[in-house]
């Protein structure tokens, strides 16, 4: 079995090898970024849309699905929002042998698919809000050196898209937003930063962009989505107009809250080790494995494993019984690397004793009576998450650290927590030290414990009331 | 409120108003034939591919997704499946600007996706079987007139695709799809007509292919789904080959099990009647809407009202309070066009004696307690789903009738059960007379009991073992 590179000294290496060795993708499909989903890979995909789903239909969301195909027409109405794109979309430009009369684009993001559609569902005040999403997969032409869900060609992605009274109600949903994240994070076992990226890293036609950022050690850090605040950007152009209660003809104010398959990627690299990937038990495609381990003295542990299983599964839990003809030791090391949170096995000794050998994805090892055992279960993955969650917390805190001055960026082994006056000319100075981005302005208090902000680390100005951020996007 | 057309003389027509007044769809896109699923089309959609999922996974199939996109270069490779779509994809020509060098079919179905990857996944007969499928989305450029789920250029779809060892297994496998099918029909409350297609109307690339089709009267027929068995005709152009236990290299059998969006639309229109859809209770996106009807003497009675939905909710089921300023006359007759199974009206008087008015969509009416509220709810779906079904059956029973001679199918009224010698001649003489098709030989007896077959109705000569059945597919 092949030994991992170190996580800490070659972190890409390590996250590739990683996700090979899961088997959570196959990337031998004959377009370059555009993966398969393994059964492995989308159980755990699956996982994580369902978590999505109840959480954001917790804020009163509803699930739609619009078409993957634009219309060059409807695509072009948003000038900002286009050059944005323009260099990265997929054109379709043929049905059949057929030239199309308009070009049709395939989604690199829905506005300009559900936009004119909202302009007719929407008449009146008591038609909003309308919050609405999907779950559906985009398109982008990437020309970059593409990564297993980091960066690919077909993304895997949910969009919420809102209409809103006014800038205060959009501004109110931007906050809801971050509140059912922090509930899906929870969920994810994810620590991460929320931050207010600086206006020349918005997203094309956005008034402004919050951006969740996942640390990853080494200054590195991982844009698993945004929250947009359109203000009138789009409602404008498309014309998406209610009849105010007054009877004036108001622009909706809207919003987007977009999350991609990077979250599967932040969960391998926050949580992955030296043996390979550990999935959060929410997200586990199984979240229990069950091996028996037959001996040539006891009878064998088979049907009293079998068992087992069946009142766990009977009870929702997900759990696979590993009957393979291999040895113990090869399955351990299989579901190891696999990240399965936590694994039974079952010999002669323990089918006698009415008790159930489990070692979490942590190594940590415990005897679980037969009776009762589904509550034991369930304890024990939940002693499981909060263990992953508290080594994932430990490893956040210590991806960063504040900086007084700007010299101190450069080479950062941490994300820089600094004071900035919100210039232009300073940020790209931060950017130019640290070799990479100027995430932003958090929202709300920065993760160490550091006071009010100080002056700006370039000119010394004063900052604004939030600490801003550092680091280097992947 | 404006009155539906005749189901019965004006079907689609029919079928067309009930879609819009149930709101399931838009239709408005700007691409033709691309339609908006709607949060209420959505959630019924998703109940569907829940049902898909649960009863294929019980067969031992595991979910994966390939991409959406396939290089003209494997697309090419089996010719026969190919010029079946030559006419019918959609081209992927360039991205960004850059003309691609190998232009991309967006998938119509997924063989020259999947197989190149098969290949590398399949080496010896310890590989097989291998039972994988995905519910995506497939693009047709369809040139008939476009029909909400029935007719689209977007097509939603659940395709499972297979590799065994030989034709006997894999003839096992098109029989457990079968038996998963109608595991699902159970649950949709559909019944169906498993068809052996005539030669000349197979799936391109297939040995031979079972139909799954629906009667929706006046001899109309809709397929919703089909099983096909590939035999070697994709593994060899593919090179699928595995090593036999005797070192020998053989290549994989395939089937494929198809069904696409069309139940839906065959959900409509089998339960659907004069008021509009009617959704069995597996299916329904709201299982029971509760309506408080506040009266200007007595208590409010919308708590109780409340205390109630979330007592339901509680239990799992999918329950839906509608507290809008509306007359209760209106949002009865709002959610009877949108097929909600249960209605629970609560006034002061049910209020004040603990209990519940509940009417179902078929038109029963009783009063529930609120004591043990969950468990009669239970008991008054299950009864309807019955009373569903058996409706259901009486149609489907009724949808056919035996002829003897060729003359008694033209202008046939119901689908008729005939005997056919098996040759392509009589067939066609068969598919003129009833200005239709030849479904083919049934898969199993026939919906009505009827001995064995007779002669063809054509060339009386001997026919199989088997009924044939000939209608009139939308």
């Amino acid at each position: 079995m092949p030994e991992l590179p170190e996580k800490a000294s070659a972190f890409i290496d390590w996250y590739l090898a990683v996700v090979e060795a899961a088997d959570l993708t196959d990337k031998r499909y004959p377009v370059k970024g555009m993966n398969v989903w393994t059964p492995y890979g989308f159980l755990a995909r699956r996982r994580l849309d369902r978590v999505m789903e109840e959480e954001i239909e917790a804020t009163g969301s509803r699930p739609v699905e619009f078409p993957a195909l634009i219309p060059e027409t409807e695509f072009q109405k948003e000038r900002e929002h286009i050059k944005g794109f323009d260099a990265q979309v997929y054109w379709v430009t043929r049905g059949g042998s057929t030239p199309l009369d308009v070009p049709l684009v395939l989604r690199p993001t829905s506005e300009t698919a559900m936009y004119p559609i909202f302009k007719l569902w929407i008449r009146s005040h008591q038609d909003l809000p309308l919050n609405v999403y999907q779950i559906v997969n985009t398109f982008r032409y990437e020309t970059k050196t593409t990564r297993p869900f980091i960066r690919v060609r077909e993304i895997h992605f949910f969009e919420e898209h809102t209409c809103q009274r006014d800038e205060p109600t959009a501004t109110e949903r931007v906050q809801s937003n971050l509140g059912a994240f922090s509930k899906m994070a929870e969920r994810f076992g994810l620590p991460y930063l929320a931050v207010r990226r600086p206006d020349w890293d918005k997203f094309p036609g956005a008034f402004y962009t919050v951006a969740l950022d996942i640390p990853l050690g080494s200054a590195r850090t991982l844009q698993i989505g945004s929250i947009h605040h359109y203000r009138e950007n789009f409602s404008r152009p498309y014309g998406i107009q209610y009849e105010a209660p007054d009877g004036s003809a108001q622009y909706a104010h809207q919003t987007t809250f977009g999350l991609s398959e990077r979250l599967l990627g932040a969960i391998v690299a926050v949580h992955g080790d030296e043996k390979g990937v550990a999935f959060p038990s929410d997200i586990a495609p199984y979240q229990v494995v069950v091996v028996p381990v037959p001996s040539a003295k006891g009878a064998d542990p088979t049907p009293y494993a079998r068992e087992a299983v069946a009142d766990l599964q009977k009870a929702g839990l997900r759990v696979h019984m590993d009957e393979r003809s291999d040895r113990p030791g090869a399955k351990y090391y299989y579901w190891e690397t696999r990240g399965v949170p936590l694994r039974l096995d079952v010999g002669p000794r323990e089918a006698a004793a009415r008790q159930l050998s489990a070692v979490n994805r942590l190594g940590v090892r415990v005897s679980l009576p037969r009776d009762g055992l589904v509550e034991s279960v369930r304890g024990a993955l939940a002693e499981y998450d909060a263990g992953l969650r508290e080594k994932a917390q430990a490893a956040f805190v210590a991806a960063f650290s504040r900086a007084e001055r700007v010299e101190e960026l450069t080479g950062s082994s941490t994300v820089r927590l600094i004071g900035w006056c919100g210039s232009e000319t300073c940020g790209h100075a931060i950017e130019k030290a640290i070799d990479g981005a100027l995430l932003g302005t958090l929202e709300g208090p920065p993760p160490i414990d550091l006071g009010a902000p100080p002056a700006c680390v370039v000119c010394s100005a004063p900052s604004g009331p939030s600490w801003a951020a550092a680091g280097r996007p992947l």
